[in-house]
């Protein structure tokens, strides 16, 4: 099979964005991606959305974005895995282009967390787990969280401050991103003072929801235009996994198993040991999360997911860089877009585009999107192409 | 590349299914898709669901319904595309073991339109068409095609009862399908005298409502079981479009260029031309979307649609059989189920299982499935092989 490329990549500033909605939104990051690509022309659209038949009182979200971007007549289907819909577009679009009846797949993650007309946030985030099981006992996502990271912190017994260094680094990378909601480093004792949003969890364990989009054009390598400019990076690996949509249904829930198992097989299309992994662009909506996820993959032993950011082994320089353009905590969590947003960032790390957060000789990055606490896990691994 | 076959089917009766849940509906149609592939194991889910979010609460429905079903760690995601969301789910799936990623995908649609938690049914069907423009004045999806079918009938002087045929058609076919909602053959005077639902669409104008699941197996000619007994039917075409979301957007809002669009592609692909088609499930959610998908497939003219329901034409003896197994009038319109049910019943026409249903000879059958005023339309043509 010819290799398949990420040819353009988009994305808008994550933040609050009172004055526009979900297509224009879209439409900004589109543009951006198309251009970059060279004006290739795609047939089909992914749309990565996560909350936008609640929030924003609209479904059929393919059409919307591909009938506002001026692309009418192309293909276009909306992809849904909770928070891991970014990812899950991403997997669509490569199996398409894959299957040779695609050409140029378009690829758009969008959220709009402001200017909600359906019902308040925590209760349109709650649809995203057990709706009989979970959502219904009054359990929010955030509170749900928290009870696992509560768990982890007595099995392991992690001190208060353990989980510090995920946000310090988050935060440390998101200043040099324009397109970050928070663009300020913190200091270990802001974090040791944070407020708790739902404890153990405070306001430095948890990604804010914000407004954003994203946009990848993907195509074969053949077929890149000839005025295609940009460093190549390919779709080494592509994988996806589904666990228990109740955290309650697990055996063990404190192993991120479909974060191992799409890693892992990610890792085994693109032939690659874990030792080659250049970067890893988790999903750290929560810090527990993140934790989990250093686990899953194997950068740490179960336990000692924390240590490896308390050590700043996760740091632009560390072991294994995480999060380099800021993460979910600091460039911001804007739903169905953010693993779009995490593919952007992971092309401009490889592009050698990263500027002062570039990672030296970054090759291979892997991706890695979740839905709910990892019901959904989509792992891909990009490679800088010789 | 390898023939894509489907390779198992199931679904559930239509109806009313107060007693039970959404994935309780999914797994009795997955249970028989996949009993009937002879017990082939789906690496891959796509769930086709158009509403769950608003009606029902409940996003994340690929990791619900992989779960419940017991088959935890495959890959799922759901996908929405209106009510086309169970003929992009099967798009889906197709591209998936068309990449050779993916050799045995399982297509389910499902959806639950009692037991609302959420808000009403047409706030929610409403969610579909463009919250901005269309759903925010107030306009339904039902009032919508009825501004269609008056225009229709307006331009073309259609006569009061001109739409009769489809209803007729539908509920003679729908007798003898022990999982149609509606199983009761109706005469011309029922029609003429039926009660105004958004005039001039009367009852029996538009499909109603209703719960269901049906499922598909598909996986690559060569990895059939040795077990595999029923006859083999193929995707030889696959295909989709889009179109602006808002109707008042188009040139020619009497015309479905993405049934046209998609339809002709999907023909193309299979090497066929239209008079070899032996029938066409069509998405008759309104009898006005049943006559402009005719005239936009080419089996009539502008404005004549509605004259093969008027002579008879659209029976199972007819020119063109449509809705053989009831259509959506007759089996009902389980939202993203409805794409799904089509596929499941031209497999039994082409298998040659339609007892008093059959249609002679069927070799070619053409799937279509629209979301919004054909805003979505996804066309599948399979085929028996020899």
């Amino acid at each position: 099979m010819t290799d398949i490329v990420i040819a353009g990549i988009g994305q808008t500033e994550v933040g609050e964005h009172w004055e526009i909605g979900l297509r224009d939104l879209a439409f900004a990051a589109i543009k951006d991606a198309i251009k970059d690509s060279g004006g290739l022309k795609p047939q089909t659209l992914f749309a990565g959305n996560m909350l936008a038949p609640n929030l924003s009182k609209q479904a059929h979200v393919g059409v919307l974005l591909a009938d506002y971007a001026g692309l009418n007549g192309i293909e276009a289907v909306a992809i849904e895995a909770a928070g891991a819909s970014g990812g899950a577009a991403l997997r669509q679009g490569y199996l398409a282009v894959a299957s040779g009846m695609v050409d140029v797949a378009l690829v758009v993650g969008v959220e709009k967390f402001t200017d909600i007309v359906g019902p308040g946030v925590e209760e349109a985030l709650s649809t995203t787990s057990d709706s009989d099981f979970e959502a219904v006992q009054g359990m929010t996502t955030t509170a749900q969280a928290a009870l696992l990271m509560k768990r982890y912190m007595h099995e392991y017994q992690v001190p208060a401050d353990g989980f510090g260094g995920f946000a310090l680094t988050a935060h440390a990378n998101g200043v040099a991103n324009k397109n970050a909601m928070f663009r300020k480093a913190i200091k270990p004792e802001a974090y040791s003072k944070a407020e708790m949003v739902s404890e153990p969890i405070n306001m430095f364990d948890i990604a804010p929801n914000a407004d954003g989009a994203a946009a990848l054009v993907l195509t074969r390598r053949d077929l890149l235009p000839s005025n295609f400019k940009n460093p190549l990076v390919k779709v080494a690996g592509s994988a996806a996994a589904s666990d228990t949509l109740a955290l309650h249904d697990r055996k063990d829930m404190l192993y991120f198993d479909t974060a191992q198992i799409s890693a892992g097989k990610a890792m085994k299309q693109a032939g690659l040991t874990l030792d080659q992994i250049n970067f890893f662009e988790y999903h750290d909506a929560f810090s527990i999360y993140a934790a989990l996820s250093l686990e899953a993959v194997g950068f740490a032993i179960k336990g000692k997911g924390w240590r490896l950011a308390a050590d700043n082994e996760i740091g632009l320089k560390g072991r294994i860089p995480c999060a380099t353009m800021g993460g979910m905590k600091a460039r911001g969590f804007p739903g169905g877009a953010a693993g779009v947003y995490q593919a952007v960032e992971a092309v401009i790390q490889l592009r050698g585009q990263a500027e002062t957060n570039q990672i030296q000789d970054a090759k291979f990055g892997l991706v890695q999107s979740l839905g709910g606490p990892a019901s959904t896990a989509v792992s891909h691994i990009l490679q800088k192409m010789d």
